[in-house]
């Protein structure tokens, strides 16, 4: 037996399942319901979505799915203990090429012996790189800068000088950690004179940065994004921002210089945070808002300036009504007039 | 006579053109009306934007523009005339120069004959590249890639591995194309599992992609970018989106996760669509839109969430007087009050 | 004294400030009040914000500070005069590293004797580098550019044929200078053609852009972005824009083809100009605003489409009250039909 075809009763174990089926079936791989074919598992996260043919050899359902002809695996969270399983298929993608004769390695650098470091890549002075790091193609890493191990650079990243990185962070192409942040003082011309930016970007363990994102470095001190947050594409991170643990950005989210998010906090598409700001725990800002002041742990907003999202929601819903409002008001203040009017003739 | 140099009436046949003037002058170029000059020439879409002096030697002229002291080619649209007599003078400027020996190049890689691979390119193993493809400085392109013949990806494009690009597709620098997906599932603890992204994306011919674009690979299957689109800048594509034949995305629109867009539809600059959703042909979604629901072939919508275009036209202009309204309202209220006072007094 | 080691009184003299306290201390760098320690000054905007110990030797205030117990300097703009004392401790940075052996660079090039090329990084054809400049790894500067005195051009950029750079330029990493504006003409098939872009980009003197940026190529002509104009990171400028001198573009701005933009404007994150505007000097358009119309000198706008920003804030404040305002409309139409209901029955 391959080291990744499983008994479905080991595959349940993993992900605190219950299996049920006529035999403990071996599965070799995971395919989602339309493309799996036999001897693989798939999942379910809704029984009226399972239209079709089902050609996999097992699946993974939630726990009121009811009877299935075929094995199954009874989870909380389907499209968590797919991801586990499919992990687990997959296995361990790392591969220690070492360092390409076409890429240029800087001096001072201490890098573990199992590293892929691709043609192109350019690593500057001072560099420490972990074990099973790997360090895509046209990479560029500063100097000083320090990559924990099993961390992913994609093609194409520039990681700046004096950048932190943690162990096992993916960050994906195009990105760029610590360009200098957007800081200008004014002179009495209306010169704008640049604000030195000597701080750095710390990214902490598990942190995964999509494709052509920006994470200024901070004018002192740190920008620091912690443990287990996952950014989107085309994010922009401003200068000495802290974003706490397992939050999550949408792409084209903007959060503006030195404000502070708590653990937990998600961001839809395109909200935008001005500077300076507080916000709590737990936040959920809604996709497209702009929020202008801090926020209470667990605050769900919505709108800009953001409000709470129920009465944004009332709000935005009603806001094609405001020109036959509009028009209603201009008719009752004729006819109150009117009345007025009358009763004086009294 | 060069081989661009072309007759004013061979100019107006391949335009469905009707020329008119003294005679039939040999034209070497396109210019916009400002620089042109002797032997060019040039264009108008309005009698009353011809100010100043004309240098050019013939104009492309609407239908309706009336007599003109220099030779004119009358057509229904001068601005595609324009574009399709500009690309007759500039002619094929594709150039063969091979593989640069600064490149790096994998294994088992099919090159064709005719292309240029400039410096400090990476091309992976099983890499298949067709005849008069231009890959410029810089750009990456991973295992698996098949790219189709006349398509040029200028500089440090990445192109990860397992994407399908068309023929004649242009690809601007700082894009990428094969990024995983914005997919986790959440355990317990508030960490977020990372779903594997084993799907790829699919680019057809004619398709060209501005500058710092991101375009996801699916989860499982394709992201699929379908014939004659056209994508400017600093836009997000998700994971598992369909995007029709011959549609228009304006710069830093984003593209949820699975919505599938029909052929024709535009979206202005800075639309959004959240995920899943079906949005059907020739749909026009004005700029900073927030799409949330479905759309009927040949919506044209606004706004956030978007409602139809002429209603949001009407609420949106008429946005700056609620206050007053606010004001009229309380006022009439008062009135009322005061009115049924006086009635119960009675 | 080592060169950047400076007495309080010179550094007073450079910011026109006045200095105070017992002795005419040696300072040798600046750093945030958190931070500093002995040998360095700090700044203070605010005495409220002076909480904690201060282990700096010295402070720049401003001059209603009042009395300090240790060395200060009196000033009208504290975070101007930081700027001004921490870029004279920081000093000139360049290194004139040469060019790497690990570059690439084309025929018929002008490059000074002062530069730095770094590695990976790929030089056009016909191009001028001015002295002073520094090129980061992995940069690629397409033919016929040319770039002035004293530019820094970090990692990852990519700037395209035909550019002009002037003099102490910085572009950071993964901007795009002069790809193809998005531009075409469109047939009765719903064909989207093309328009050839043979116009350029011209950035002048001091412009300082941010990361991920793309400035589009004119279609004719030039885009142009004038001397010390700022722009952050992922910003937008469509082929044909004028950007007049000593603007400032907050991250994510978007501006459309062909607008003009007068000197000082502030456009902040996320603002959107639609294309053929003309806005004046010393504009200021919010966030997240969409401009539509031209704009007068010293307009200052907001929301979308863009209003005077009083006239928004008030509006937009009011929304949540939408619905509200809606019911008591309903409520007041019943009770005046009612009223003349009463009024028939008479």
């Amino acid at each position: 037996m391959g080291k990744t075809a499983t008994h479905i009763s080991e595959l349940a174990a993993m992900v605190d399942g219950e299996w049920a089926g006529s035999t403990d079936v071996v599965l070799t791989g995971l395919a989602d319901i339309g493309s799996a074919t036999a001897g693989q598992i798939s999942f379910l996260v809704d029984k009226n979505k399972a239209a079709g043919e089902i050609n996999a050899s097992a699946l993974i359902v939630p726990r009121a799915f009811g009877h299935c002809e075929i094995p199954v695996i009874y989870v909380d969270d389907p499209v968590l203990a797919a991801a586990i399983i499919h992990r687990h298929f997959i296995g361990d993608e790392f591969v220690a090429a070492g360092i390409s004769d076409r890429a240029f390695v800087g001096t001072e650098c201490s890098i573990a012996a199992e590293v892929t470091i691709s043609p192109m890549v350019v690593i500057g002075n001072n560099v420490r790189i972990g074990s099973r790091v790997t360090i895509g193609p046209g990479t560029v890493v500063g100097d000083s800068v320090s990559i924990g191990d099993g961390t992913f650079l994609h093609p194409n990243v520039t990681v700046l000088a004096g950048s932190l990185i943690g162990e096992r962070v993916i960050i994906h192409s195009g990105t760029v950690i610590g360009s200098d942040g957007f800081g200008y003082a004014h002179d009495r011309h209306g010169n704008h004179v640049k604000r030195p930016h000597v701080g750095f970007v710390q990214i902490d363990d598990d942190v995964e940065i999509g494709a052509n994102v920006c994470v200024d470095r901070a004018t002192f001190g740190k920008t620091w994004i912690r443990r287990g947050t996952k950014i989107d594409n085309l994010v922009q991170i401003a200068h000495n921002v802290e974003i706490g643990e397992n939050s999550i950005l949408v792409s084209q989210v903007g959060i503006s210089g030195s404000s502070r998010l708590g653990y937990g906090v998600v961001m839809g598409g395109k909200a935008a945070l001005s500077g300076h700001l507080e916000i709590g725990n737990r936040v959920t800002i809604a996709a497209k808002s702009g929020v202008t002041s801090d926020l209470e742990d667990g605050a769900i907003v919505s709108g800009f300036p953001a409000i709470p999202h129920r009465k944004w929601l009332r709000a935005s819903t009603s806001f094609h009504k405001l020109p036959d409002l509009i028009k209603d008001v201009r008719e009752i203040k004729k006819k109150l007039a009117a009345l007025f009017a009358d009763g004086s003739e009294d």
